[in-house]
């Protein structure tokens, strides 16, 4: 099989690349809008299939596609990327001083077999000052990131106290999920 | 206040810069050797304030030492460095389908005053097939690792399925405490 990873995302490709297994990196344009019925992780799973779909027709016999969506979930609220960086520092705000889950959802996509799932980690954040936010967003810029924040920045240094389920679930791909899936698609993990 | 960092670990390393603070690494040589009656963090708190008695006599009136260490804790039993790849091999075996904890001590030391803490994080590996075991220790030979392996690893991407507690204090530092703990002694974290 020929794995294309669906994703821009240096993150992503970085912890691919750490299961030790090859890939090529395609470009997909999907609007990643979701049905408001969804709820959590269904909805990261729902987008990581829209993905799919978006590139499944150029997709040859020997593809596997590997797309994946992550979110920030609080409060029953989606924190997808912030617009700008008044909306950042908006969306620090409210993971401030509490906990919060971050979901992943991976698609599997053969020309003629899916599979999707999603993996949930539950973050604590430590109260954050104005200041800190301010430093974080203007240092950082965190705009292509969900939530508003990198786990493995400053911000995951000094404000991340505990976390509860997979570190790189966090960081954009639930990896220990998708070794297990990649075998049960014929991809030999090391 | 001048920060020194007396570990060699470029994880530690890795992990300080990353709070946003400067500091120079100095060479520490203690034996590591503790009392019997300590349990779990308490080796760890330990043996890091050992390190900074070891260097003691050469701080200057404005350093700050910061020393640590980290052990894998399992059925009471401590798991420090590998002595060879068969030690690893065994080390990971011990850690194969269960959870254990990892302890980091961490010691911040100046002329005048001295603080010791340690953080616990649980890990859980899912059962490990003995080829996954010896594939890992030797194309990535853990011997300089506590309990034979890198969370940020191959077999942290594969084979950890969570944790809970702080990721960077399996990774060598419990990077939120020790900021904070900075703080305390008049270093500016931003």
């Amino acid at each position: 099989m020929n794995l294309l990873l669906g994703s821009q995302s240096p993150r992503r490709r970085e912890l691919l690349a750490g299961l030790g297994v090859s890939f090529q990196t395609v470009r997909i344009d999907s609007d990643e809008a979701w049905p408001h019925t969804l709820q959590g992780g269904e909805i990261v799973r729902y987008i990581a299939r829209e993905k799919a779909e978006a590139y499944r027709s150029q997709l040859t016999a020997e593809d596997l596609l590997l797309t994946a969506d992550t979110i920030v979930w609080v409060d029953g609220q989606v924190l997808g990327k912030p617009h700008d960086e008044a909306d950042a520092c908006r969306m620090l705000g409210l993971l401030s001083g509490r906990t919060h889950q971050v979901f992943t959802g991976v698609c599997l996509t053969t020309t003629e077999r899916q599979e999707a799932f999603y993996d949930t980690t539950d973050v604590c954040f430590r109260p954050l000052e104005e200041a800190e936010i301010a430093y974080y967003v203007s240092r950082y810029r965190p705009l292509d990131k969900a939530g508003a924040y990198g786990i493995q920045e400053w911000i995951g240094y000094t404000g991340c106290t505990s976390l509860q389920g997979s570190y790189f679930n966090v960081m954009g791909l639930p990896t220990h999920r998708v070794a297990e899936a990649l075998r049960r698609f014929g991809i030999s993990v090391p």
